[in-house]
């Protein structure tokens, strides 16, 4: 009921008398008092005034179920999802929620990580109060190789939500990060467990700098928040749930061919990549190139000195004069 | 120093003297008159006359950690093996242990299974002291795509392993089981965890009907054990040990160019399905054709009416005449 009265509060600018959410949800007034001061103590800025009734008048960054679920417009993407305060990693817990229950959708959040995962077994920094830390878990059944393709389709609707909450003009650097100006703001990390022709589980993790102030030094070159770039405090709540609904959106279209060519063009338009120069690090030798945008199947497109074309299935791109370039 | 004194009791034909068991392995009369105790409990019939010392004169089907490592001749597959007289099921086991300490190539090896696991999420039987349950975990650093091929040179392996060890004509029903006439003898499970360009681990799971005398009416008409098909009880150990042997010389072949070119011949010799009407299940149709054998990349090469051949990747395929056909 917090969760409804809440969403009822947000979608009216003027005052909800307390007699009509009795009626609105058949309970007492005592009942919807308590709600109030539930939701005055997570940070909501509500006014009550007799004979008028209540108003939400002003919120800071709240991160809680309650928030997330209000501002979800989605039908089945982050439904249902799981708020923790701290956990160990949003990519361990989402995984084992969906092999307990199987509900494919699920959206595990956390204020906090004590174990944070990068890719290739990695960190990732997750302190209290600031990010955002997110994993969808889904089952898809479609072959274990197009599972790559998730990681793009993520990239691209966090991208969007982005720039639609913050205003920033975020670019995705392909596959995993998304930067603004010459910074990360966002890393993703897809991880599966499949057989070679079925897939039990895919986890997109989802790391987004939002509210952080400072960074730690060994990353202060190469990283930075929305916050930061934009001077405003990011409603994390909204961003998760805007990036769902891109994400539900944009994953229901991968799904009828199962390729990407519906956003390819849309895509490459974001791509900080594109037409720059990038080196493709593989454990055969690096090489240089330029990066001309994703094909249909999300592979890098590099155009090499000899004119040849190569395309890059997955794997690590530097960007020169992006963060990372060696 | 068991398994060391059995390894030296089964290469010697004549008998050993507990002076010398003292002398090599540097310990008492009485440690080595234990170790000659704890052997005949666990089921070896060891003679031993005095003066003249100790002699392994027979065994029936052992299956414990020294057994199976005192056949082994590899150098760093199955090593370490860790054996469970019961446990959940050898792929979970094999994988958290990959994870826990890292050590790429141990082998799990169960004598009964509490939820024995089959492909798709289907369970396996799996009852006490008649079968093999084994999982070998790796942490390989080639692309999560040709994890596929590992099924293969796993079934390779274990082929040969079954026709040395029973001198049966056992043969490989592309990509997971073994068959012996039209039934089958063993099943295989790969499973991978994984990022989209970088594999955390790979369990291969290996389920063998050894010395089963009968089946659940089920799957009575599809499957059959080795003993009831040599009508001579198989020492599992030695089987097993002889797989890991096997598979063992096949990887590293395999790691040299990453596909299966080194052993597409031998293998297509082995392949029940090759010549045959097949039906390959796919989740758009299926559709028929004669499979020709194995590609390179380990793909089942199925000539169509049409004229045309099509390379499956991996999948259900039914042969006719072999069990599973619909």
């Amino acid at each position: 009921m917090k969760t409804k009265i809440l969403t009822l509060l947000k979608s009216s600018d003027d005052y909800i008398s307390g007699q009509e959410l009795c009626e609105r949800f058949g309970v007492s007034r005592t009942a919807v008092w308590k709600v109030m001061n539930k939701l005055k103590e997570e940070g909501y800025e509500i006014q009550s005034v007799p004979n008028k009734g209540y108003r939400l008048i002003g919120q800071t960054d709240i991160l809680s179920e309650s928030e997330i679920v209000s501002e979800l417009t989605t039908s089945w993407i982050a439904r249902p999802t799981y708020f923790f305060s701290k956990t160990t990693s949003t990519n361990i817990v989402a995984k084992s929620r969906l092999e307990e229950d199987g509900k494919s959708g699920l959206l595990v959040v956390a204020d906090e990580q004590t174990s944070g995962r990068g890719r290739r077994g990695r960190g990732w920094q997750s302190p209290k109060g600031q990010a955002i830390y997110m994993s969808l878990a889904l089952k898809p059944d479609f072959a274990p190789e197009k599972a790559s393709m998730l990681t793009l389709v993520m990239a691209y609707a966090v991208c969007l939500a982005i720039r639609e909450v913050t205003g920033l003009e975020a670019a995705i650097k392909w596959p995993n990060d998304i930067v603004v100006g010459k910074r990360k703001v966002c890393g993703i990390l897809t991880e599966m467990n499949a057989e070679p022709d079925y897939i039990h589980s895919v986890v997109i993790g989802v790391g987004i700098n939002a509210n952080q102030t400072e960074f730690a030094e060994e990353i202060r070159e190469t990283a930075t928040s929305l916050y930061l770039e934009s001077q405003a405090t990011v409603p994390r709540a909204r961003l998760i749930a805007k990036s769902m609904e891109h994400f539900e959106r944009a994953y229901e279209q991968f799904l009828k061919n199962e390729n990407l060519a519906f956003f390819m063009e849309t895509y490459n338009d974001l791509l900080v990549n594109r037409g720059r120069e990038v080196v493709v690090l593989e454990p055969k030798g690096n090489y240089e190139g330029i990066a001309e945008g994703i094909n249909e199947s999300g592979e890098l497109l590099v155009k090499r000195e000899d004119g040849t074309t190569t395309e890059v299935y997955a794997g690590e791109v530097s960007v020169r004069g992006i963060y990372g370039y060696v």
